[in-house]
């Protein structure tokens, strides 16, 4: 028979509408930010897994490391579920500092500073040397053709275009070269490609990240140069367009290892089994520490469940948030964390068709143990670097979007103006298919690209003020979707 | 008679509404946005007068040489016109690296980060030493008494509150120590005062700006120090109540000097004698370089200037820039800019008054030569630091600020979601009086108190596409304002 428990819920929405509560959800939120503005503990949180564990990309020991004090601080946190979710992760390895010279050979050799593309094969011990061909778009391949490209290196130095207000729209220009670049010089035979930065900062630092192989062509060593690299570069090109470049790369794959999200909750007090979830990406790029991509959204979860905690404030629904696992090369997390919520989901369907002539399930909900992925009303995620928040990008219906627009008044106090149309995140936009409304914290953009997967993504570019306004940002918003539902 | 050129002035409104060119409207804001984040100009220029000149109290040698190099620039611009605004300024300066020692003749002494607060007499070449008492609040002092306080320091140790998200408001509850700490400590017969730097950073810098005096209560000499320092003394006091404290100041007032607004400006093509002027402070504070405080304000105001001639918008009405002097002592530089306008109205008026019956005059609009201070239909101040900015600040009439809110739509695209009633800036809010609209560039608050009157009020805290997006701000505010009045 039906084992789980059923049970009707009366929503108090028709008591308790924004109008009537409007002052008591103002001064509930006015708590939740003076909290985090006063206290220092996610502060102090993201210090450790910044300067004590470091960059982690998934399969290395710090990410392993990550994982276990995540969960190490969840179970000190007085949670109600604190719980681990395996997926298999790629274990790829940068290995000795990359070396990349401008004619090796020659007095006038210099160094660039360059850094492996995550995923790329390494040039063997020995390295490898060839002249160099500069393009601008993947449309100059074909326009060279093979026979000016083919045992070269191809240097792509397109430029991040500065126009955008939002600079993810300028790195959303460049970044097709990192990821694709590799491939489409593979295929006109280039022996490895060169990548500009996709960063719109002028400086010494390479930004790595993941890039791709096809199956079909051959794989070929991928690196970054730095902005102010690339400009040397390209104009040591038009000095000498016969210049030789020597890269040596020893990363490398190896063979997968097992690894997790952490997840950490609160029961809601009437639909334990309906879920807001929250979270951010554990693993980071291993040249910096990993702060701004993407410990503070981490932290900021956990610090979400430290403010209702903290609070006292009980939540109706189950409040979860996820450390995501890998994120940066397959979002293997993700996929997993979302392949449970299709099972949970076909599980209650099968349930449901069982029972659909039974008037009393009519609009029943179930009440799952904890470690199930439950059936969501909002995802949240915080992937945007621990910036002053400035609202929330919302992929939802449009009564939906609605919804959390008539919460503008209560938001606005706090910077939070933007509450419109947009992206979510890549690692719960997967649930969107399940019908659950995706969103994502929206920050001001305007570093985040100086820092984002370089060796200066450390602790000491968050600010605690920006971290924390925007964890109480995310309480905020978790908060009125548990009152009034979504 | 009279000689002023009169001409009848037929505003394009009624043709031009915003619905009518709001298409166009957008455009120009994009090029004005595209044009700032991709010139350079306005950044080098910041780390000229951050780095080259460098901080800048009114009175100081640096202050003349910034005066100078501002006139420069404007001069190379191809401006219509580029002038100087005398005015008489304090020469206050702070002697020899403040001193300040816990238990200077005891083993276990230790130094505080000091500085003289603006202003402050010195301590004489011998410096003074005395026990400390600690107080939070003024009414402290009441309660405490002469007998407690007479012959002693009084150390004033407020934390500004971080519960706010403005970080103006925290910044508002700390800094009355500051300015008038000195004065009620005196009261009670302190002989020196120490105040907690007006900060939520926890650091090793102490913070300056200006203290007052009272003509009929006796100067005492005031110090900031540190916030890490601020803690430590108050924990030092707690093991310890009769520990004593030595101060050396150095610092001292000399004769006034001259020094100068610096003014520069495009010719309006319809109303030459109406004004729209925005403006930041020239001098700064002088233990960092005064880059957010305020070298920004003055870049971007030139800067305004710049995107107009390189876009090749003419405007109708006249733009200035204004880089006043002494905003941080006495306002000197406005006080004097408000008194020409006030000059300029007061000669206008008794001109109409001459022609009052002439019916010729109704509306008449008078052409003044450039070095009137010309009459403003807005006067835009920007001194919150080269933050991004979300808006302005408006004080206005309601009729003037809704005309604003209603550009909200073209202004939102960049971030500037805030566009409210509220306080300008105290170099532009003296025009007020005269029923000028004036405004100030909001921007993001979070860090500007980190370096604000600090040493670390440096050009590498300023970010090009903040300081820029900054820039283009004002001249998006400007070309609308220009374009449909106020």
């Amino acid at each position: 028979m039906l084992k789980l428990a059923i049970f009707s819920v009366f929503y108090l929405l028709s008591i308790c509408t924004p109008g009537n509560s409007q002052n008591q959800d103002s001064l509930v939120i006015r708590k939740i930010f003076s909290e985090a503005l006063t206290d220092n503990t996610a502060y102090k949180n993201l210090e450790f897994l910044c300067t004590k564990i470091g960059g982690r990309i998934c399969g290395s020991p710090q990410a392993a490391k990550a994982v276990e004090w995540v969960k190490h601080v969840l179970d000190g946190m007085g949670l109600d579920t604190v719980y681990l979710q395996e997926t298999s992760v790629r274990h790829w390895v940068r290995g000795e500092m990359e070396v990349a010279i401008v004619n090796p050979e020659k007095a006038s050799s210099y160094k660039l500073q360059a850094c492996a593309l995550g995923g790329s094969i390494g040039t063997g011990e020995k390295g490898l040397s060839a002249n160099v061909i500069e393009v601008k778009e993947f449309d100059d391949l074909a326009k060279l053709g093979r026979q000016n490209i083919s045992g070269k290196i191809v240097f792509f130095n397109h430029p991040a275009d500065p126009v955008f207000y939002t600079t993810f729209n300028a790195y959303g220009g460049a970044v097709a070269f990192r990821a694709r670049g590799a491939v489409q010089a593979a295929r006109y035979g280039a022996i490895a490609a060169v990548v500009r930065s996709a960063t719109l900062a002028h400086d010494e630092f390479p930004h790595t990240g993941i890039m791709h192989y096809a199956d079909t062509v051959e794989k070929i060593p991928a690196i970054a140069i730095s902005t102010n690299d690339a400009d040397k570069l390209s104009n040591g090109l038009k000095n000498d367009p016969n210049l030789s470049l020597f890269i040596r790369l020893t990363c490398k794959e190896l063979p997968e290892v097992v690894s997790y999200n952490v997840i950490g909750e609160i029961r809601g007090t009437d639909n334990a089994d309906q879920i807001i979830a929250f979270g951010g990406h554990l693993d980071s790029w291993e040249l910096g520490q990993g702060a701004h991509d993407d410990g503070t959204g981490v932290i900021q979860s956990i610090e979400v469940l430290r403010l209702f905690k903290a609070l006292h404030i009980r939540p109706r629904h189950t409040l979860r948030a996820v450390a995501f696992m890998d994120e940066e090369m397959e979002q293997r997390g993700a996929k997993r964390y979302t392949e449970s919520a299709q099972q949970m989901i076909n599980s209650r369907n099968s349930i449901l068709d069982q029972y659909k002539g039974d008037s009393l399930l009519k609009g029943a909900k179930f009440r799952q143990p904890a470690e199930y992925i439950g059936n969501h009303i909002a995802a949240i995620e915080a992937d945007r670097g621990g910036f002053t928040p400035l609202g929330f990008s919302i992929d939802a219906s449009d009564t939906q979007l609605k919804k959390i627009q008539s919460w503008k008044s209560l938001l606005l106090p706090y910077g939070l103006y933007f509450l419109e149309k947009g992206g979510s995140g890549v690692d719960v936009s997967g649930l969107k298919k399940f019908g659950v409304p995706v969103i994502g914290l929206v920050t001001d953009s305007q570093r985040y690209f100086d820092y984002h997967h370089a060796g200066s993504d450390n602790f000491d570019k968050v600010h605690p003020r920006e971290l924390q306004l925007g964890s109480a940002s995310i309480a905020a918003l978790v908060y009125l979707i548990d009152f009034y539902g979504l």
